[in-house]
């Protein structure tokens, strides 16, 4: 048993948003104000900068109620960043920084939120604060709609973005089959290297037909197959719809969504606005067909309406079992979930792994969970997928529209 | 009291599809099938092609459980299409072969459900039936997301598209605040010629921070001011969010979409990627800030699950309401919707109005529901819209996922 800590703790949320990070931060500053080895927690106003320029809140005095509409309040609500810290043994200005504002507020309890980069910023924060004795404990907290974080099963934030996208493509299916002259379709998912969010487009199954094609970044992308598989698919059926990754790349490690494509004349030059509409343009060429592109955007990682209760539930406990395992002693680790793999159902259990496995690596989608043709996933993908995206959440609306958490986002004193 | 018709009815879907085209054909059919005048119930394969093609199938032999998820099933399940039917008085081809089908099938009942060219198609029918002494009671039934038909306060379709445009942009709203760099976002949103779903998007403020500004086709767009506007916005607030129409046109009546726009060296070329990406590009070029399109694409009409129960309650009561009034002896007329304006809450009743006002015209939103700046609705628009998004769907799920109608789509004998 560690020693009792008393003091603060600061959380930050780090990276791109999801619909269920704001989750994690109910979880970890409900489990905080209950902590009476906590004395003050405070936010950090865009993620480690608000800590470097001394911006944090007291969410001491939040309203209860606000606080836990945060379960169903998208984006970040703290605010976000995408600061790289520099690697301490260069310039450790930054942290010497960090360790002023933690001694100013006595800071003993840090708290961590997002995803790859973010796990490298918290386990350098962790080792340079226990290099320089000053005694306070780091737990990362993992969030990203990519799933890509290296020792653990999946990331809050996945399952939701993937429902989302499930919902999205099999509405899509239905509209797009409903006139008698063919259309072929390309929706571009986020993942800019596994894919994850591709893969779930293909669970529209479960509601119609599926995307006849999905292209995942595993596999390099092969042009003239692709328009072959189209060509194929949509000579047969008159119809073709395609979920794709904004990751795909050609074996050269090229993205096709910054590549010239070939045209008529050869290679032709950049298209603007986004990989869906290259491909469909593309397609059109070759086609003549009806084309359309349809980028999911933003909407996948805010749609917090559809987001998912297993994964608003997870995320949210992922912020209360950091701030128990702190209490408890645990520092530089990251939460994680392990799927019960003897269990026929749903079954995962929150585990700690260190930081330094986790910082900087990505988890991509097996290669046998794609199929030999590398143009779709297969049944392993649902296995895993499917338990995820269960679960309706229980969102509390205003005039029909989401009644998100209002913070006063009083300063720290 | 008319004279007691006894004989078939045959359903079509027209048009552009809805979240909500079902729940009217649900409507329709549910009521048919208990109607002792309506001997079978016929539902045509793509609108009037259905039809002209012999494709129907026998709607009394689907299942119960089936045609009741038509209710949250989205876009047209019998399928759609976008035939502009002749002139009959210079090509009758079309119209006699419609009365050699409804001859064959002893139809007596023609319920089309579609927008203005539907209305239209709707009409000519009527018409020519009339005229040629064939007894059958035609009935329109409206259905437009864009709502831009007139003698209806609104449409059926409508209401649920808004629900999604303003939920997604309080979602994307929130989604662009989280760094602490700026932003400058636009959405786009579907509307040719008129701006209801457009402005839907500023009722995002009942979530969060209205979009700063919105443009609606009902004004003529100054691409000067523009750039000025959203300029100003983003200095002042160093964040801009923006709704727009696809249907903005200049003075001259030519769409942004299609124009050429104007660039450093003068005129540039035509944007590939849509409004959004064109307007994001263009003041790129003239901010330098970071800024992002977003084209809300098919999502917005299809978006099932974020359909308004208000929306679906009235598709499928317009459905009823259609059989109700041709079996007590109604024809040629169109479904509308009347709202109480002496009523403090929202009330509506249903009326019919003759099919030859609403074909082929466009109701606009009125101008002083826009500000005098024209970049924004007034408190007026949502008054008028804000009930139309009331009310959250009772879909019912399959594995974390919409659970539609499969219909058999027996051919009729």
């Amino acid at each position: 048993m560690a020693d009792r800590l008393i003091g603060a703790c600061v959380f930050a949320q780090s990276g791109g948003p999801t619909a269920v990070i704001n989750a994690s931060a109910y979880g970890v500053i409900k489990a905080a104000l209950a902590a009476p080895e906590i004395t003050n927690v405070y936010g950090a106003a865009h993620g480690i900068t608000g800590i470097l320029k001394d911006v944090l809140y007291d969410m001491g005095q939040e309203d209860a109620f606000e606080l836990e509409l945060l379960l169903n309040t998208p984006s970040s609500e703290l605010g976000s960043c995408r600061y790289k810290i520099a690697d301490p043994n260069k310039d450790d200005k930054d942290y010497q920084r960090i360790l002023e504002i933690f001694r100013k507020y006595n800071i003993r309890y840090f708290f961590y939120n997002g995803g790859n980069d973010s796990m490298d910023t918290c386990n350098k924060v962790s080792q340079f604060l226990t290099k320089s004795g000053y005694e306070c404990r780091v737990i990362g907290i993992p969030k990203t709609i990519d799933n890509d974080l290296v020792g653990t099963d999946h990331c809050p934030g996945y399952g939701s973005a993937a429902k989302y996208i499930a919902t999205s493509v099999a509405e899509v299916c239905k509209d797009t089959c409903v006139y008698d002259v063919g259309t072929i379709t390309v929706v571009e998912i986020m993942g800019r290297h596994a894919g994850w969010l591709a893969g779930a487009s293909a669970l529209a199954a479960i509601s119609c037909a599926p995307p006849d094609l999905v292209y995942l970044p595993e596999v390099d992308f092969d042009i003239e197959q692709f328009i072959c598989d189209v060509s194929r698919i949509y000579g047969h059926k008159n119809n073709c719809l395609i979920g794709v990754s904004e990751g795909i790349h050609y074996s050269d490690g090229t993205f096709v969504s910054e590549a010239k494509v070939s045209n008529t004349d050869g290679f032709g030059h950049v298209q603007l606005g986004g990989l869906a509409a290259t491909l469909a343009g593309l397609i059109k060429l070759h086609t003549g067909s009806k084309v359309r592109g349809i980028e999911l955007s933003l909407l996948q990682r805010c749609g917090a309406h559809l987001a998912s209760q297993t994964d608003i539930d997870e995320a949210c406990l992922a912020g209360k079992y950091a701030v128990e395992n702190a209490v408890a002693g645990e520092s530089g680790k990251m939460v994680a979930f392990e799927r019960d793999p003897a269990s026929r159902s749903y079954v995962c259990r929150l585990l700690l792994q260190p930081l330094s496995i986790v910082a900087n690596a990505e988890k991509k989608v097996p290669r046998d969970w794609i199929n030999a043709e590398g143009n779709n996933v297969t049944s392993e993908f649902f296995d895993y997928a499917l338990p995820l995206i269960q679960g309706e959440n229980k969102r509390i609306l205003d005039n029909g529209l989401p009644r998100f958490a209002r913070l006063k986002k009083i300063p720290a004193q």
